[in-house]
């Protein structure tokens, strides 16, 4: 899996537009906010089940019903085609 | 939920000697390693359960198999038994 030069992020990056680009595209971040703790965490439980299937996981924190996520893939030091994955997967639960 | 002083929490502390004291005693900290993000976030969820049971809940990140945990009592602008009282819980579920 290799790192995504700079020219192939830009038009991923359009595909999940509630994420911003870290510093020298080295990630993806994004915070969700939600109504309570509870669902603040079964969102993470959704997110934490399909990562853990695809063997891509989040680097994320979480204060009650606040929670920030940083996407990257470690091997490749920086930004592969499974973080805009895992990224899409993140909204389409948030959404629900 | 009154704000404990430093002469109550220096006994406390002793119930919970994985944990340290944040500056100015403000808050609690642990970090735990687990063999796997599998491992990591079933002992996370274990402890959502119980902190949204007793309304209390920590202040955490969480990257693969390790999570760091700051735990402090929002309206007290401190530490309260509360704080410890859970931190007794998660020692618990981390020994298992």
């Amino acid at each position: 899996m290799n790192r995504l030069a700079k020219s192939q992020i830009q038009p991923l990056l359009k595909s999940v537009p509630s994420w911003t680009l870290g510093v020298n595209e080295a990630c993806l971040k994004r915070t969700l906010q939600f109504k309570d703790f509870n669902e603040a965490f079964g969102f993470m439980t959704r997110v934490a089940i399909q990562a853990d299937k695809i063997d891509h996981h989040p680097n994320w924190s979480n204060v009650y019903n606040k929670v920030e996520i940083e996407l990257w893939t470690h091997d490749a030091e920086g930004l592969t085609t499974k973080d805009f994955e895992l990224a899409q997967f993140i909204d389409r639960v948030a959404l629900k």
